[in-house]
This record gives C-alpha cells, structure tokens and sequence, in this order.
C-alpha cells in the first residue's frame, strides 16, 4: 500500500458535499489539501466560513479562491468536483488537459449514453467524448476500473442506495430486474445548501412529502447500472420521498425472485442464496454491512460513516422478496464514496480517512 | 340533522389517541363529556394532566375515574374505547349490555374473522360474536352501516391511508388488487405514549427505519376490506417505517392497471377514469381531497385535520400506477376519524366538531 | 355581545402570520373574509397556495389580490396588516383615510416615539403622526384602549412574551425593573417565510444559537412598556436565541424583588404577593395561564393555542424571582393576539374564533 | 510525547455517554480497549448493540462483561466509569484498590466536600476520603492535577460550559461572581438512555421547556470551582432547559464586570481586558475556540468535536457582559473531556483520538 501524500483540490467546497469532503481530507493521512474553491467566499478561509474546522491542524492558511482551472489546476494532483450538476462539463476538460484526475460528485459524467443525458437532463451533453473516458464510481462494484481512471462520475445518493443491494441479484439472476421498486426516503442535505422556500426548516419540519414521481433524474444511472448487470434493457420503478432529518437515505426495495417462492423452504433457499451471493461480492468490502433476513437498517447506524447497511425479508404470502438499505447521503453517498475512490486511483488503503 | 347534546365518555383518556378525542370533543357542539377514564390518573382533572385543555369552557369539573364499565356505563350514552389493542374486549361487552353505543379505535373488533384474528394476533378471539354486530368504521365507504351501529371499530392508521385510496380502484376493477404494494411512513405518536428506549426523542431524531416487515398487524385489515372491495381473496405488501415527525402518515402505493399502459393515451384515459371514480365515490365526501395527476400530498397540509388527500402519477416507462396519500395518523387515522362515525350515529353533520 | 358579522381583509396573507390569520379567521363566527392579498400570489384561489385550508367552507372563491389599498379599501370593513415591517406604513394610512380600522402585525407603530424608532429601526418614521393614534394591543392591558381604536399595533411576539409576567409586578413596585433580563427561545417560524440560509432546514435542525445580542429591535417596545408601567426610564436586557422548533417562545426572566430575599419566609411572602397580583390583573383574562411557584410552562402546552402560561421561583440562594413563560409566536404572539384586539374592537366575545 | 500502548475499560458502556466513550477509544492510536462492560448487554459483542461500530477493526472479539470490578478489575490499566450518578461509588474504591487508573464521568467524586455532596444529593456521601484524592478534571484549569491523579472526576456537562468562559474571569476580577446568571439549553441526550415518558420523542419534539430550576444539582460543582477561582463563597444562578436537539449544549451568561461599563470606551477597554486573559489562559488549548466580541456560537459547530466555543458581548446600556458558549455535551461535556484527561494522564499528545 501506497503511502505518498497527494495535493489534492476541492473545486466547489461550500455546499453540503463540499464541506463533507473538507471534513475528509483535512484528516486524511496521504493528502495534502492546497486548493479550495468558492466563488462566493473567495479570499476567506476555511474557519470563518466552517468554525468546526478551525481546529484541524491541516487547515492553517487555507483560502478559497476562484473557480478558475486555468489559475488552480497546477496546485494539485487530484481535483474533487462538488459542483451543480451542469457545472462540472466546464471545469473537468481543463483539469484532464493539465493531466489532473478529476474525481466529479456531479451527475455530469455518470451516463454512458449521451441521448440517455440528453432525455433526463433536456439538452445536449457538451461533452460526450468525457462520458466514454469516465468511470462509474461504486467501488464496490468498479474497483479495477476506478484504479486506473483519470475521470470518476462518483455515484449519486440515491442510485448507492438501490444498486448496492440490487446489483449482485440482477447479475446473479436471482431477482427479475424489471420487478424493482425502489421507495427511497432522503434527509434534507440531499437539496443542497440553497436558499428556497421549500427547505426552510419550518417547511420540512414535520412534513413527509414524495417528489420527482416517477422521474427522478437519478432514474437513468440507476438503470444504467441494472442494464449492465443484467445485460438486457432495466426500467425500474423509483419514488423519492423528502423526510426530516439532516442526513441519511432509507431505501425500501421490493423484486420479484426468479424461482417462486410459494412455501416456507423456498424462503429458506432464498436467504441462504441470498447469503451466498453478499458474502461473494462484499465480504472483503469494508463499507458494506449485510444485516440478513432478521435485521433492520436504520440511518442512525451509518449517518456519520462511509457504510451502508442492508437486510432482507422474503414474504411468503407475496413472493416478493425485500431489500432495506440505510447509507449517509453526503458520506457513501457522496464524499465519502469519492474518497474511497481516490484511495483506489492512488493505491491507498481503501479505509484511509473514512474510519 | 339533529341538534340534540349526546353525553359521551373516553375509555383511555391518557394516550395519544385519547388525548386528541379530548381535543375534539371539548369543542364539539353537541357533546357533553361526562366521563373520562385513566388507571394511571384516577382523580385528577383534565387540566392537572393536559394543560392545553385548560382553557376550553367545556372541561370544568371533569376527573378522570378507574376504568370500570360497570360504574362508569350508567353515566354518558356513548363510549370512545381508546385503549391498547387487547383490553377493549373486557369493556365492550358490559357497555353494549349496558344499552351503550361503542367506538373503539383499538384493532378488537376490526376483523370480521376469528380465524384471520387469531393468525394475526397470536391468540383466539375472547368475544366473536361481537366481531359480528362490529361495523367496520370508514365512513366514506360504510357510512349507511356505521349510522346504524352501536359497535364501530373505527380503522387503523395506516388502513385508513391505504384504503381510501385503493377501494375505489379495486371495487371497479380498474387496479389488479395483488399487484397494491403499500409503503408507509408513520409520526412516532403512532407508537403510543408508552416508555420505551425506540422511541426516545435521541433514538428517533436523525433516524429513518422499517419495521414490521413483512407482517405488520394492520395487514389483516387491509386485506380483509381489499377482499370485500375485490370480491375474492386479496393478499398485498405493506411496509410501515418510522420517521421523526409527531404526526402525520405518508402512504405511497404501487399498482398495476388491468388495462395496460403502453403509450400517452392509455395515461390521459387511467387519468380521466381515475377523475370519474373518485368524483363518484368522494365527492361529498368532506375530508377527502383528492389531488389529481399533478399534485403531490404533504403530511403538513393535513396535520390537526380529519382530511386524508391523495394524488396519483400514472408511468407510462413501468406501466404502474401510484397513489400518494397524506393523513394525520391522530386525527383521520385515529380520534377524528372515530368521531366523524359518532357524527354518522347520531345524525348530526359529519363535519361537528371536525372543522 | 354583538353577533353582527364584519368584512375582514388580510394584506399580506402569504407569511406565517398571514396564513395564522386565514387559519383564525376562516373559522372565526362573526368574520366574512372578502380580501386577502399577496403580490405573489395575485390571482390565485386560497386552497391553491394553502391547501389545509381547502376543506372550510367559508373560503369558497377567495382569491389573492395585488396589495393595493385604493383598491381592495372598499371591500372589507377592519384590515389585518400581515406585512414585513417598514411596508405597512404604506397601506395603512390610505385604509384609516377610508375610514377602516387598521390592525398592525408589524414593529411600524409599536412606539409612541419617533425618536426611540430612529434609534432602533435606523431611519426617520415616515408617518409620525399615527404613532400618537395607534394603541399598543395588549389586550390583557391595555383593553379599555383597543376597544375604541382605530389603529392597533399588536404586540411582538417576544415582548408579549416578557411583558404579560413582568408588567403587573413592576406597575405594582414588586420588582426592580432595571434588574430584568429577559432570555428568549424562538421557533424558527419567527424568522418568517423567507429563503435565506440561516433558515434552511439543516441550519436550524441539530442547532441551538444566540442572535441579536444585546439589542434586538423589539428591546424598544419592551422597554417603552415597562417604562409606562414604571413611571420612569426603564433598560432591560434582552436576549433571543434560534432553536429548532416550528413554533413557540418559551421566555425566563431574571429579576430582583424590590423586597430582599433572606429566608424561607420571605419566599412565602413573595409568592403570596404574586399570586395576588396576577389574580387581581388576569383572573378575568381567558388567554393567560398562571401556573404558579410550582408550575413550569412548556411550549407543547400552548402551540395552537392563543394562551400565554407562565410559572415562577423565587431562589432564596441568589434572591432573585425567575419567571418563565411559553406562548405560540405565531398565535398569542402575532395572529390570534391581533383577533383578540378586533374581538375587543368589535365587541364581540373575547374568545370568537379564539377556542 | 508518549506512544505507548494502554489497556482500557469502559464500565457502563451501555448508555450515551459510554456509546461516545466506545466511539473514541476504539479509534484512539494508544488504546486498546479491552474491558467494557453492561449489566443489560453481558455476553453480546459491540456490533451487535452498537451496528455503528462494527466497522472499525479494533473492536473484533470484544464483548460486553458484568459490572463486577474484582473480575474486569486486572484486565485493564484505566478505567473510564459512564455509571449513572450514585453507582460509580460501588466500583471505584475497588479499582483503586486494585492499582487501577479512574476516570469517572459522574457526579460521585466531583465535590470537594461531602457536607455539599449531602446538601445537594440528599444523603451521606459512602466514600468521603476518596472525594480528597479525586481530581477536577477540567483540562485547561487543572492539567497538573490531572497528570498526577489517580482518580479523575471528569465535570458535568452543564458546569463545562458555564466554567471555562467564567472561570478566567472570575480569577483575575474581572467580573463580579456574584451577578452570574447561566441559562443553559441541553439537548435530550443529556437525560440519558432511560425509558421515560418526558424524554419521548413526542414529547420533546416541538417542545421547550425549563426545569431544575433554581437547584440542579449541577449547581454545588459550578459554585465549588468558582468559589476556588475568587477565593470567597460564591452563589450564582444556574436555569437548565430542555430543547429539541440530540446533542449540544448553549449556555448564555449574564455577568456585572467589576469596573462599571459607563461609555463606548469602556466596552473597547472590557473587550481589550478579555481578549488579554482568554489569551492567556487558553491559546495553548486546542479544544477552546474563542470568537471574541462578534462571533457568536452555534452548538452545530461544535457537535461531534471536542471543542467548546464562545464569544461575548458588552452591553453598555445595561452595563451587562454577556458571554456565550456552546459545546457538545456528549464529547466536550462528557466523554472527550475524560479522554482528553486520561491523554494527560499518561503523557500522550492532548488531542489523540480527538481529532
């Protein structure tokens, strides 16, 4: 294991995913953080605009400065993108011009296919020849790929969530992709630090309230994935609910297993196969909890770490089978699966700075 | 309608259930509260235990007295049972004998079968033949029944979240009754005002979590009214999860269609039949807001009323319908709802002491 | 009692206490709603914007109209100002003109001096005159004032807050009024509907801050009050702070008894003089609850409610009396405050609308 | 600065203070925890009662034992004791005994006097000579005694807050201890994990309220320390209150400075005078932020780290100094406050495992 230090850049470090990633790296062992970026806090530093900082030893004389790639891309290695979607097309060129590796939190660089970009997001891809250059960041999933990528789409909140617990099934042929529902709960980091009315806190406190039915944007990488690994054509059923709490994406899954389950032994086959395909995928993944058929995920488990935890429940009476996921949206739902990634490109320790 | 005063009683008056039925009926036009009973406060006034009652007119004098039916009985005309499921079958039956009307908001007496109770609650059923004078009370599908009644038993939270919106569908033969998936998010009041480490403000706060997956006891309701609607045996999916608010139940329901949805003009017809049902069925029905195609409920819209409003997306990628209904799991979920079939039973307008 | 009905309209209706206003008033038995306005919302039916309130009757057809007083004078009888401070200076001089009655929510003619305006509000006021007119619309003490009216400036929710403990014992010489502090916790509400992002949900939730020390604007009327209730100048300290609560204040108030504390008995003593303070000032008042020395109020008492409780200790380690009280801001503070004026201006019953 | 290895138990590491105790020590670089224990939980691993650790590789194999220090007492060089206040007594004298180290985070060994200790806790204290021996662990008032100690009593949370911003002060006679007034916010954490109705999650969401007010028994350990800093009995006013958070605590204090405020010159010349003395009592402390005269606190700032904050403002209309501060009350307030002694305590650097 690699033990260099790297510098590293924050491109965008003052909305909720930058402030994650400030968190990180600041205590990160291998990196040396030299550039962060904000338009509208330019010139100040890191402790008048985040006070919890101030008492990192690393931060001492840091300041954000101006979005220009042309000016801080020479200053580091490694470059995180915690832009608006939209955004990062127009830093990421630059950057992998100057032979930076660019880690992109956005949903700029995530599809393959830019008419799939086009339909979700209403316009052109301004840059397709970055999409086919890009690696979907899920670590769990991608690693060989991710360890040699120059330009890593790191996954959104919601698609973790779902191709986590779904992925090994699709792929294994143990559930029928197109029977997937996907009901995911999200704490109200996941809008982002921007002044609207309905993110005020008296407009989220004590509201539960669905959003984005039945197309949400994070629909098209989420089928993307379940494409891939089923190697046949993924429409998948998600609904995003808004809840109130800061952090944490629940996510309920309900899939139809391809061998019937009509009797007490086909349940017992099915959590055993269940067992069987986990412990092949993710019994060396460190951020991977499978809770089994008798546990139960809750936020308050992971909000906080870069681990998400699933379990299960075959029902008998409905032959469905369903899958419970709890993750930290801006932690394995963001910064921190990011991070993970960047240890893979630079040969670190998968767990450094995340445990 | 009727203008006459009705003495009436709480059994249970110290739970969140009942403490709302005291919200209520303190203010009701047409009621005078004559008994309310708690073991826990025997001989303390409504304001010693709940201060916010202090200033209704209506509460002067009133003690809380020991739950015994046969003292309590002679003194008002009917009896909101508030009490844990289990304990409503030892004061029922004196009160009936009694000559009483009675609305339990407890799961006692919501099952019209022994045999479906007992495979749920784990024990045979102590009074069946009171399952049978029992009406099931949803006013806006059995009003005629509950008028006549003296036994209601006034629905579950999550029933009542569940069923308004899907009985019509199913009772029509426009949704395919074993395709409802029904996913819910309740407040923590729904857990009772009980002292147990769940639910304690630190382990609620910041938590997201299922539970009671894949058997929740309300099933056996849900079902039970999906069968009478389908007019054969019903099995479906219901997956409650606890999320911190006080109040309010969010209830988001996947179904299929029984005719295909293939292209935009199937939608604009689902659509267009979805209208005409509901207009139909809850048109003069006063707390049911339906929402359309385009609107999405929000739990803060119906806290502190009896109204459930609901909207629906058909998706035209996964052919599914979903409903999205938002209650007050304490009002229209519990107290109010029980109310609005007193209203029914006494012939007064459904709306007293409602609005 | 006058059971007549009054022309009601709200000028700036779209706010928290705007719709706190609808809420009240749309239930309220001698009011006819006939103007509501919003610039933002102009042409926009009520249950569009406030879907809660789609299910009274009495807002059939009402739509939200330009806030423009030429216009909408002439249609409604007594004017509720719902504005943010500084613009209902604009609207109410051309209303009085037309001969309306005028019902300020806003700071604009809390002070009879302009001079102390100047002072805390950082410019000239820009209609001095009124300030001579308007009452100060307390009405536990100043009802004899409202009654004839024309103009009232209701109270801010803060100083109602402190004022309704601490007036009665410094008109009655029982305190030392320049020993007040005053520490105040808000709901966020109070920060009203503006998108800003000290408000949003994830900077109010898991956060407890001071702001606006040590000269917060409603300092001015408080001081101004507990002058006139001294007969001389009084400076007090006042010091606010944001917690994560939809709504409520709950104040404690630090004073000296002008009586010295030394002993048990004086503590008696204390305790007997305010009992019989408050009764002689508030055993007629339906909206004040007095809990006494051993009582402690709680926000969840009175959110909803248009009550003020307060409670008291007197410590006879440090001689000082601690008052403590809780309102809803929203309600006694702002909106049901206000109606209680009109009930008084229009001599209805105190509580109209209001239980 | 030490890089040895030490053997740690954690008695009572059920509750939230032992969680936080267990969330620093299992990634503490110089620990290795090897005893924890729980009468509730003997014989279950830590990822089984606490999932959110189980990700971190040094708590592989360990498993919570019975309270019984004979037992546990040779299997670690320092204990830490998260017992609830009155049981810590039972196994300290045993561990002392036994040439253990004890770092004890209740209130058992934190007065000096047992005469106090009776006034306060209403009985006889059952070990006085070991209150002679117990050192005050407040880390930046009393390093030496800590480094030399045997037995820790780590201060309440409460006490944390109001002590480091007055303590200073009230040594160099820059206030008056007299006139101190601490009115402090706590979120619900800090009434443990005890199954009570008035910490539900219904109960306190949405709630504020005061208690313990004007005799917290946090009261006798507030007014010790001041007492040592002036040199002469103090009394001083402490109101506890009970706010919707999980974690923090805010406390506003109210303060007469010795030389009397009259003028704008004298507000330059107090601040002048504060910033000197927190200069030199606290630049070399690397858990006290301090935000002078313009910044002000926010317990979000400080959740999760060690650090307590706060900043002041001089009043010169009331002639008042009002300081503010804000700290975790689970980590600065309890468990990282123990550890950062017990870092003292065996000359490692005073931030391992707290940053």
């Amino acid at each position: 294991m690699s033990s260099h230090r790297v510098n590293v850049g924050i491109v965008g470090a003052s909305g909720y995913s930058g402030e994650e990633l400030l968190n990180i790296l600041l205590r990160h062992p291998h990196v040396d953080l030299t550039v962060i970026t904000s338009r509208q806090y330019a010139g100040k530093s890191i402790h008048e605009i985040f006070p919890r900082f101030s008492h990192y030893p690393a931060n001492r004389g840091l300041e954000f400065c101006e979005p220009d790639p042309e000016k801080f891309g020479p200053k580091a290695d490694c470059f995180f993108l915690a832009l608006p979607h939209g955004v990062a097309h127009e830093v990421a060129p630059s950057l992998l011009e100057q032979g930076r590796k660019v880690i992109d939190l956005s949903a700029d660089f995530r599809l393959d296919d830019a008419a799939t970009y086009r339909d979700f997001y209403g316009h052109e891809h301004p840059a397709p020849h970055l999409l086919e250059q890009a690696v979907y960041g899920l670590p769990e999933i991608h690693e060989p790929s991710i360890r040699k990528a120059n330009l890593v789409a790191s996954p959104g909140c919601y698609p973790t969530s779902i191709l986590l617990p779904t992925l090994p099934l699709v792929e294994q042929g143990t559930i029928r992709p197109e029977s997937i529902i996907a009901d995911s709960l999200s704490g109200v980091s996941g809008a982002g630090r921007n002044a609207s009315i309905p993110y005020l806190y008296v407009e989220c406190n004590e509201s539960l309230r669905p959003y984005g039915i039945p197309r949400h944007r994070h629909l098209a990488e989420i089928e993307q994935e379940l494409t891939k690994a089923a190697q046949k054509k993924v429409c998948t059923q998600f609904s995003p609910h808004l809840v109130p709490v800061n952090r944490g994406i629940l996510t309920t899954i309900y899939a139809a297993p391809v061998n019937e389950i009509r009797s007490g032994g086909d349940v017992s086959d099915l959590n055993r196969t269940l067992h069987s395909i986990y412990d092949e995928y993710y019994s060396e993944c460190p951020f991977v909890r499978v809770l089994g058929e008798s546990g139960l995920p809750d936020t308050k488990n992971v909000t906080g770490t870069n681990v998400i935890e699933f379990g299960w429940r075959v029902d008998p009476r409905t032959g469905r089978l369903i899958l419970m996921s709890a993750e930290d949206n801006l932690v394995k739902g963001a910064a921190g699966q990011a991070v993970q990634s960047f240890n893979l490109m630079y040969e670190f320790s998968e767990t450094d700075g995340l445990i």
